[in-house]
């Protein structure tokens, strides 16, 4: 049965089980389950608990070595290349951050480029850090490999999110976060799974050509590395397809690129180290003017966006965050919304790490 | 007729008019002379010296203000913001990508948002010009209002393009330019006068409502503030268009924001400064390691690319720029192309400004 679970009583147990079941120190334990539990807990499951599965795998696949401390390879006064060591990613991405911030409050501006990283949960959490430090904050990432370029037929770039976030008045954050891919590959499974026909710009098939026949597009999607994901703006030139493939390309160069890592392309190779690149830069607001100016100025512009008038039928034009902010306000106050498969899967994991009886997973 | 013109000839031709018909000086005939040529040797004659209309437009209106120099009214040793005071666009940014291109010289990066400017061109030049100098360079700007939000029916947002440079080796640059409105008001016009159903993603109605019908749509588009273009994805959320609209609304927080000058909505007032606001970056391959191993690494990724299986019918995959870096090529060997009504358009302000015959614009 789906339902509701305390955040703290969460996080605690996510926490539990990657300490007992996981073999994650204290540190990876802590930043990965929050991670974790901020994304469900903002309405994105694709990233919430249920990917304890997938670092399950990438821990019997080798491509995970908890325990394995970041290394600093490449320093000056506003930047860092670090070698992840094939450590925890939320870890990574933590220990990376702290280290970017610090540069930038002593320059003001610092960038950061990881190689031989992992998964390191929603790219907006990295981003928004920064932005409650008063800088404007960007977290890349590439990914295992997912979509196809603009006249392509092979996948070779990862779905690739863009996350950068700004400061608003009033505590508030404009937080962009999103894949550049058009649609995570969750949503094409669902479609599959409800037998639903994919609407226009999301995958192309093995000969490149779009498709919207969800079900036969996930028949083919393991078995060979021909036809994927199609990049926001979808198929060809028209719509802007190639903008979003040019975006993900960005992605890649200053991730994999601007790291020497691994691209999308060569990431999770068998039994070796993940290699997830990632791509940080933090820059302070007062690096402009007065923050505070800054922030009224920001919050102005988005507020006129706000108040606008609306589409038919539609009541509410989004900021980008307002959403899950809203979702995570819900949710602290509610109880963090599992379905029935996570929850049933979070207490089999919880039985088989030794952990007692855990409220809210029961029933 | 329509034909071929020498690069150096309508380079000339076009720093003429923009001295003895425009009133501009020499460095800001120079420079918008440049950025308009380039356009039309890129295969961009939507930026191409058809232009000078708008420019002139810009004169008449009291949107721009030759002679008038920018001024810094905030510094750090990373950071520049500048009152542009309604000068020529194409001179104000010459005058800041240089200036930020010294601070990231000295620093290693630096950030620069621009107010009261007005249309700088092209953003791929600025953002190129910075990767020629062996950093990666960004350029955004704010323009009129063209677009739409998700949800929305209100224009408020500019076409809000981005660019960004990265070097490559060989001298190649991997230069991402791209509005993040689906298309440019150019491309509904063509389909307007060419009575052509234009595809999904591009535009909406008075109400908010994705239009196919270039001629009704074109008919209010400048008799109402409503209506207007989507962003790259579309309308709604299914296809990402909530992607592209963020993307536009990071572009106008990164300008209009940090400079505190004009949003898209605030631009063009009548009798006013055009007050359109940009933003650079520019940061030093060498933050991230050896310059020359890093450029061999992103051409590494792009090469496997390019080499990549294409989808049906397809015999190539374009990487961001090369398209415009081979008919630049072509146009600097061969003349750059002009259609019939831009030179006619050409030669009526070269008589008009006392210019003698130009080779190239004759019959």
């Amino acid at each position: 049965m789906s339902g509701l679970i305390d955040y703290q009583d969460l996080l605690r147990l996510t926490t539990d089980i990657l300490l007992r079941g996981y073999g994650y120190n204290q540190k990876e334990a802590g930043i990965t389950a929050t991670l974790l539990v901020e994304a469900d807990a903002r309405g994105i499951p694709s990233h919430g608990v249920s990917r304890l599965a997938f670092y399950r795998t990438n821990l019997d696949m080798g491509h995970c070595r908890p325990g394995s401390e970041p290394e600093v390879v490449w320093e000056t006064p506003v930047s860092l290349v670090v070698d992840a060591r094939a450590g925890v990613g939320c870890r990574a991405a933590e220990w990376c951050v702290e280290r970017t911030m610090g540069l930038a409050r002593k320059t003001g501006v610092a960038h950061c480029a990881v190689r031989n990283s992992n998964h390191y949960g929603i790219a907006g959490y990295w981003a928004e850090l920064m932005a409650k430090n008063d800088m404007i904050g960007t977290a890349f990432t590439n990914t295992y490999i997912a979509g196809v370029p603009t006249f392509g037929s092979r996948r070779l770039l990862g779905t690739n999110p863009i996350a950068v976030a700004v400061p608003e008045r009033g505590g508030r954050i404009f937080l962009l976060d999103m894949a550049t891919a058009t649609v995570s590959h969750g949503k094409v499974e669902l479609y599959d799974r409800r037998g639903k026909t994919m609407p226009r710009g999301w995958v192309v098939d093995e000969s490149g050509e779009e498709t919207y026949d969800a079900s036969s597009f996930e028949r083919t999607f393991y078995q060979t590395s021909f036809g994927g994901h199609l990049y926001v703006g979808g198929a060809g030139e028209e719509s802007g397809g190639h903008k979003g493939f040019g975006l993900a390309l960005l992605v890649e160069i200053l991730c994999s690129g601007l790291s020497m890592g691994a691209s999308s392309l060569e990431t999770y190779p068998k039994g070796g180290p993940g290699g997830i690149t990632h791509y940080f830069s933090a820059s302070r607001m007062d690096l402009f003017g007065d923050p505070g100016e800054l922030k009224d100025r920001v919050g102005g512009i988005l507020e006129t966006i706000r108040r606008s008038e609306k589409a038919g039928g539609r009541d509410r034009i989004f900021i980008h965050g307002e959403k899950e902010a809203e979702a995570r306000e819900a949710s602290l106050r509610d109880g963090v919304f599992l379905d029935a498969a996570t929850k049933a899967y979070l207490a089999s994991l919880a039985g088989r790490c030794g952990l007692g009886k855990t409220p809210g997973l029961e029933g």
